[in-house]
């Protein structure tokens, strides 16, 4: 099913030169170092050139003045701009755009007193409960359930399979992807001697701000009371958590695999890479950069660039992962002067 | 959509006296921290007092015997316990109460063969396939898949989008978040030297005991035979994942993202903290507690507190971490010494 | 429900004379040392000896040799092979097997385009996109989404609640946890120095080979144009991530909360434990070993075992962990040595 073009049918649709011939039957496009056979690729910045012999790659779009020859089982087109030729090559080869046309439908349900905007896509098996309002332009793929009294936004996108728990407020033009949760129950118990635990209602919510894009299986959950608040332009990778009562600042991005705990505080601007963690009620300041798997257990000054668990700044933390590669070295020089120093003695 | 109060109507709804005067509309509750203009807040223990005047929150409950003055933009009313007025106006500013009544939804399926309690809520698109039991009070939300044989006691509440494999057996009271899996298979397999794996046949179940809550996203897996066993009032946080054959004692606590390995045992009275991972076929006595990112390679004794990866006592990794955070000075020292050795010596 | 035997009806299905006696009633199979009273257990390799007489098991399967006698609350029965009588006994306590027949449910929906083979199973509320394709004894359970112009290979089992994006290609016998999410989009986005970040376009695929199997709630993306691609015999555990155009060779394995990002490619029968990370853009050479919680962020060589964040060789890591460990020893000895060393001066 995957479409299948010869290298002279490939050639027609793009501004360029061949170089070379070749029978094999072009079916993707890929990096050079990523392609097989049967891909079309790209020298779109003169420091991969020495990537382009290696590269499995069928055709590659190379720049005007690329003066080397193919290899064995290469062609390359020649061309102004191998950068905007390869997306003509991208749009050829991408599967068809899918098509979430404005309907509801018939197997879908739509609670008696849902409000539904215009033009909007609510796809099979898809819920939208007691109360809950769908902006213009959204669309609401299948068995996505949207909870009852939720307020989603204009031009949003919830792919299948999400839920959004009751009372949440969503933005405009708002991506949620497969499986992601909005508006859990935060974790809050009032631990007793006998081994129970005694459950604390948690019956604020969440807002997720315009432009926000939630990744695949990650999890926001509702405040204890008030509000657990994503800022507008917020990214967020798959499968991770942000607790009840978290705040996270205008344009921060958190990579996967992150956890937020509950009530802590993030700046604008902030990076969190992956499966990095953080402690509960703490502040984060604007612009702070997280690595990846850093343990987060205090404030991070603004602009602040940390790293390890617990984590320190970064430099700090690359000079001491140096100083316990030279520990064992260390620990036998120990060794040698005290036998010096015993020597010395007597 | 959210309620929206003047400040006059809302200490209607309070017992104290107003100080100041505002027009800024009453829209939320949140902590001294965390409010912004609009916001509803409380003084209700004397430690966090300092906060109160950086506080953005419009009104502010305090004791009766607080001596402070507003500041700019903020109204207090004096009470007798702000926490308990504190209470009313989460209250007043939570979302509606969510209603799950009794019923079975049209679109829902039941299989012929299903048994089905009294007083079941079985909401739109939720399944529950061949030989299923629901016990009485159960909800079973949107698009929640209840497998072939699954036992479920009473009271339970499986929010919207969660997936309850063939056998397994639930117990009262407990709580299952959307997205959260049940009873998927084991990750068990015998390697092949040409690189397949046959998969070992997972064909036991998992049992979740009374009272247990599990978060949004989180896994269980049945137990290659026999049971994994979760223990009443056990509480797991979202993005966890308990492998085949575990066993986890009476109220013990996962937070969120952690990992365990198949066959380890997990006494009672557990604390796991976020992001700690445990290999497999391990004990972990019952009172300990494994701190964040803690990666446990070994048993654990009772009462113990680790951390680290791999995890030791937690005044030995303080020790250690302190002991790395010196370690460039150290060895700085160290060379002056060989230099003073050699002056010596010669 | 469960099923429950006397020690006198179990044994007439097994070959075995029985030592001792008991009223318990039989109702399950676990490990002697998981065992508790009501399960049947076994003594399988002789190394495990010193568990049964401890083994909270009621009936244990033991060696015709087997010269031990039965604690109290223990029954014996001596067997030619306690593996393959205790596989029996497996057979007797499982659930019933399920029972996904072929059959469209009549609450799914088949969109008119779609392709179905023969004798699939496509269960309650699940749903086959516009132009998907699905291969002959495939099953697609409850409410699992197959987007528009997937193809699915034969012999697949997509458990509830998977999703499954537009164009993907899914190899045959493919096995596909609950809450799954395959081909969603990448993580890929323009910063702008306003906060702002431009979505770049995602346009893709996601190709499983032939007997991929991965555990719910693990997330694989699309690519940002071409292939994300995991080849045959790869086997993925619970909350894994897999990033855009990744590329994951035949018969590796990664266990639970394995986070790999954009572009990383990972040779043939590698083995990624729990809990590890790997940065964007590496190479992963065949048959290493990345073992729990590592951090990876340059490239690992072919049959490398690496250990640490950031991970380096397992032998350096362990040589620096015993290291670190006798640091704060170490501290004190310089400083002893120092004061030798004055005392020698003066």
């Amino acid at each position: 099913m995957r479409k299948s073009l010869s290298v002279n049918e490939f050639i027609q649709l793009i501004d360029g030169n061949l170089v070379g011939e070749s029978d094999e039957k072009l079916s993707g496009v890929a990096s050079l170092q990523l392609s097989r056979p049967g891909d079309v690729s790209f020298l779109g910045n003169a420091k991969y050139a020495s990537q382009v012999n290696d590269s499995l790659a069928t055709l590659i779009l190379v720049p005007i003045d690329y003066d080397q020859l193919p290899a064995n089982n290469q062609v390359f087109v020649k061309c102004e701009s191998p950068n905007l030729e390869f997306q003509k090559a991208v749009e050829v080869f991408s599967p068809p755009a899918v098509n979430f046309s404005p309907m509801i439908h018939p197997s879908a349900y739509i609670a008696p007193t849902a409000q539904i905007g215009k033009q909007v896509h609510i796809g099979p098996n898809a819920i939208v409960d007691e109360h809950a309002i769908i902006g213009d332009q959204t669309k609401v793929c299948a068995g996505t359930y949207v909870g009852q009294y939720v307020q989603v936004g204009d031009g949003c996108m919830f792919y299948p399979n999400v839920s959004i728990r009751e009372g949440c407020v969503i933005g405009n033009h708002v991506i949620l992807h497969s499986g992601c949760a909005i508006g859990t129950d935060g974790y809050g118990y009032e631990p007793q001697i006998t081994g129970e635990h005694i459950k604390l209602p948690q019956v604020g919510i969440v807002e997720l701000g315009d432009h926000v894009e939630i990744g695949s299986n990650s999890c926001v959950d509702r405040a204890r009371f008030g509000v657990t608040r994503i800022g507008d332009h917020v990214k967020i990778d798959n499968l991770c958590q942000v607790g009840h009562n978290c705040e996270i600042g205008k344009g921060s991005c958190l990579m996967s695999l992150v956890g937020v705990s509950g009530s802590t505080k993030i700046g604008r601007l902030v990076a969190v890479y992956g499966n990095a963690g953080l402690a509960g009620h703490l502040n984060v300041g604007d612009g702070a950069t997280i690595l990846a798997k850093a343990g987060i257990m205090k404030d991070i000054e603004p602009g602040d660039t940390v790293m390890g668990a617990p984590a320190v700044n970064k430099n700090q933390f690359m000079r001491q992962t140096l100083a316990v590669q030279k520990l064992p070295d260390l620990i036998k020089k120990v060794k040698m002067l005290e036998k010096e120093i015993a020597a010395l003695k007597s």
